[in-house]
């Protein structure tokens, strides 16, 4: 048990404390940096941890000193790996590259499994499972994927002590093991179509990595499905990257945008790739998820036939389509503040934290009683509620702490709140007295609604909010001059394109900007491409990304 | 669009199919069996698939020809083999001991998932993920473990095109890098317990392998916790033996027994492991779970330490916990029959399946329209219900199919039926006229409740017949060579032990036989060793295993 102290001024709620839970460093370059509290009210100490406990704790020498991350308007890129660390998302593993995702991370995770996978299986897919280890000349066997691939392989060359007379590639993706098993299932029409997802992890050596975005190992569920027609698999791959959309906009309120890749950027081994592309806090584009029509390249490949309703043998018409880990690196990087982490309601793991908040000692047990019977009344009624009734914690550093991690809604109770049977309630995401309502009661039926009726409001307002952060950061285009200066300013470039692979790597080269995506979304009227002066049909959009 | 041409005689109805979907064969020297049907009522034909597409099918030479499997009375191995092929619950990886879990038998797994995954969180436990590639010499820290795992290792030493300088293990289990990172994690008693778990891939080079029971990667949870003394690690070993207790007997209707391992059996590290152990329908033993108390071997092998209320560093104290997809072969290979697969309705991804019968063009649509109705009733009623309406294949070998998929309830429905507005229904478990009841009110209150009663019926059955089958094969022995008789005639060996490791090593020798466990329920009394004479505080188990 805690022997706990009380700590003589109310200047200690506002005092980091000298300890975390989470001393692992993903940046090494730590800054040490006191937030400054945003509380518009004041309220009373409460016990902490004894000083004894403390001077235990820092006698290691690599704690993180307090858990205020760099601010994301200083620096993004050390703000992301802060947030990460000190919100416990992840942590690096011990083979370069590679990443462990913590309990909060993966709780996200889970949030994303749990709504893709119902939405997969009411549209007709059924989970499996394919082992990850694939002979090497299944890899060479269709000509672009081998060349995409085969630079980024880990290869197990030892089995058993023995050395192997095939070398097996871990899965970079499944496409050519799938083909030789879709070989085996596939005899007529009537086996079609072939509709099959895995929930699995996939290797890919990247040289750059960052946590979420690019790691050696990461998480992800592939769609592989095989059709009787082109036009089916057509089909399929648009509804797979509409079930994607659906997802970052109702889910995790990122407004992706929808298109389809240029052939530079077109997924080795497809015909045609769709991805949806999502504007970062600091206006980079993260591709957050793709879907491939495959046409008859793998199936040529691997053999992949059927028996048509004439009697003929034909190549199967394929698609596959992938969503990982990466797409918690874009809820990160898109509502983040200079704070932390904002998590959109649906996809916290904690929607709402209970701090109760006393003095004395004879209130603790009355405010705890109280904002026990909150989070039970909560939780029955489907929220994710926790209740923060630590003893080693003051108030203050809660706040700072569960805004830092992120969660949508605060409710404070303190002997006041319990008196008038109400309490306060605060916004993640407005910040101040601005977000902070009095004397909401604490009859469940009232209290639930109220509760709902704010979750959904800003999960609305986050995704408002990065539409127009989008929206104000999209430049439209006629020249190639005009894209530099966008480019240049951070910004994304949409323009009328339709000229050749080499003036798409010459503006990398020069801009190191590519084209995202053709978005479905076209404006209408004559176009013509901004490099070339000939007639276009279609706007595409450059921007910088991960 | 399907041509359909009807059957010229009824007797098509009992003839298997000339052509199956999955044409994959396990099992390479197939036995050709016609079944003989069981069903004790006539029924009318129906539209079936036209001879023009079977003639289609069959060119392919490969084609399984019928869809019985050999008699698990006649070979076990087969039959085991057979249903896994027919049944499409899995198939064999291009690379050797590998599987790819198909849908079916997918499902199965996702139903093991489910239960434990939220019986994990009960217990205070939390998803997360760890990398699979782990560092050569993390496996060589812990002596026994090194000694146990290294013969089975899949090693990767070419990432990105280049040999790596530290060669990378591909994780047999996670002890190692899980204490590498809760080295990080924990530094006080407050980081204590510390408790969490991961759904994932393991690999282990096996020489012998067999689906399901012993593939080159399978998929497992693993559970992971560190505590401040050994009482609570000790105890958390065994609740989470318990739940692997619980839920065999509760939802896969399997009477595990539960005990200890002896010295020999335990797991390379631990320090106490506890076990569930299956008797399969050739009554060998199935270890389908196991949780160890690690103690502190890993932890002081890693130096994962903690500051205890005292100020004192101290090594904490581990458990691992472990159920894989093993248990799909554990759940085939207790109530499987003849017939083939029979599966417990708390783990079938289909209940209940719905077979409409007709004769007439004129019937189809008001035989369908009520087959549907009546699904719809059963889906609403959160029942797994498939109603079989394919035009290509007669309801005899709709029957047959459904009883070797394990289905466990059967509704027919014909025109009659339609009329007298009720359902016949049939259970899996009991075979022929015994087994059918009709006239079942369509009525959905009434249906639902009639269906709910007979699957927990059958859940109940399937546990008392597996549980009388294991008793009446566990004979008590006094005497090695008693013990040796009972081994002989393939049954379980229950006896005093308190011999040393080198006569359990003889006993394995000898007859084949391991200590599968010392049971949890002893039985009172003075007890002497049947092998040395001397006293023995508990009785062990021996028996063949898988």
């Amino acid at each position: 048990m805690v022997v706990s102290l009380r700590l003589p001024s109310l200047s200690s709620l506002f005092l980091p404390s000298v300890s975390l839970r989470s001393p692992a460093v993903l940046r090494r370059h730590h800054h040490r940096i006191l937030r400054t509290p945003v509380f518009a009210v004041s309220f009373s100490a409460q016990t902490t941890v004894s000083e004894t406990d403390d001077r235990v704790d820092t006698q290691k020498s690599n704690r993180v000193q307090d858990q205020a991350v760099t601010p994301r308007s200083k620096d993004f890129n050390a703000w992301y790996l802060d947030v990460i660390e000190q919100a416990e998302l992840a942590d690096y593993g011990p083979v370069r590259g590679t990443m462990v995702i913590r309990p909060y991370g993966y709780a996200i995770w889970e949030a994303i499994q749990d709504y893709l996978n119902v939405k997969f299986k009411e549209t007709g897919h059924s989970n499996m499972y394919f082992p990850q280890f694939i002979p090497y000349s299944f890899i060479e066997k269709e000509a672009s994927h081998v060349e995409g691939f085969s630079p980024e392989l880990a290869v197990v060359t030892i089995g058993g002590g023995k050395e192997l007379e095939e070398k097996l590639v871990v899965r970079p993706t499944s496409e050519t093991i799938v083909n030789h098993m879709f070989t085996q299932w596939i005899h007529s029409y009537r086996d079609l179509p072939l509709m099959v997802n895995q929930w699995a992890n996939v290797t890919r050596w990247e040289m750059r990595t960052k946590p979420f975005v690019r790691t050696l190992e990461f998480l992800w569920q592939e769609g592989h499905t095989a059709h009787a027609t082109p036009e089916e698999a057509e089909k399929e791959a648009i509804q797979m990257i509409d079930v994607y959309t659906k997802f970052a906009y109702e889910q995790t309120a990122i407004p992706v945008i929808a298109g389809r890749k240029s052939k530079v950027e077109t997924f080795a081994g497809a015909v045609k790739t769709y991805t949806i592309e999502a504007m970062m806090g600091d206006r980079k584009a993260l591709q957050a998820g793709t879907s491939h029509n495959l046409g008859q390249n793998f199936s040529r490949a691997f053999g992949t036939q059927f028996t048509d309703e004439s009697g003929l043998r034909q190549h199967v018409w394929q698609t596959s389509w992938a969503v990982s880990t990466r797409f918690v690196g874009g809820i990160i990087m898109t509502h983040g503040d200079d704070t932390g982490l904002m998590l959109p309601p649906k996809i916290a793991p904690i929607q709402v934290v209970i701090i109760p908040i006393w003095k004395k000692d004879d209130d603790r047990a009355v405010v705890l009683n109280a904002a026990s019977s909150v989070k039970e009344a909560l939780h029955a009624a489907g929220i994710k509620v926790k209740l923060d009734d630590s003893d080693q914690r003051t108030p203050g550093w809660k706040f700072n702490f569960w805004e830092m991690k992120g969660v949508p809604l605060r409710i404070e109770i303190g002997p006041r709140d319990v008196s008038s049977q109400s309490v306060v309630v605060s916004r993640r995401d407005v910040p101040g007295k601005q977000g902070k309502v009095f004397g909401i009661s604490m009859e469940p039926s009232v209290l639930e609604a109220y509760i709902k009726d704010k979750l959904d409001e800003i999960q609305s307002s986050l995704l408002e909010k990065a539409e127009s952060f989008r929206d104000s950061n999209i430049v439209d285009v006629s020249s190639y001059d005009e894209l530099k200066v966008a480019i240049s300013q951070g910004k994304w470039a949409r323009g009328p394109w339709s000229a050749g692979d080499k003036e798409e790597l010459r503006v990398k080269e020069e801009t190191g900007a590519t084209i995202r995506c053709f978005p479905f979304e076209q404006p209408l009227g004559i176009k013509s491409c901004f490099m070339t002066g000939n007639p276009a049909e279609e706007v595409a959009i450059f921007a910088k990304s991960y």
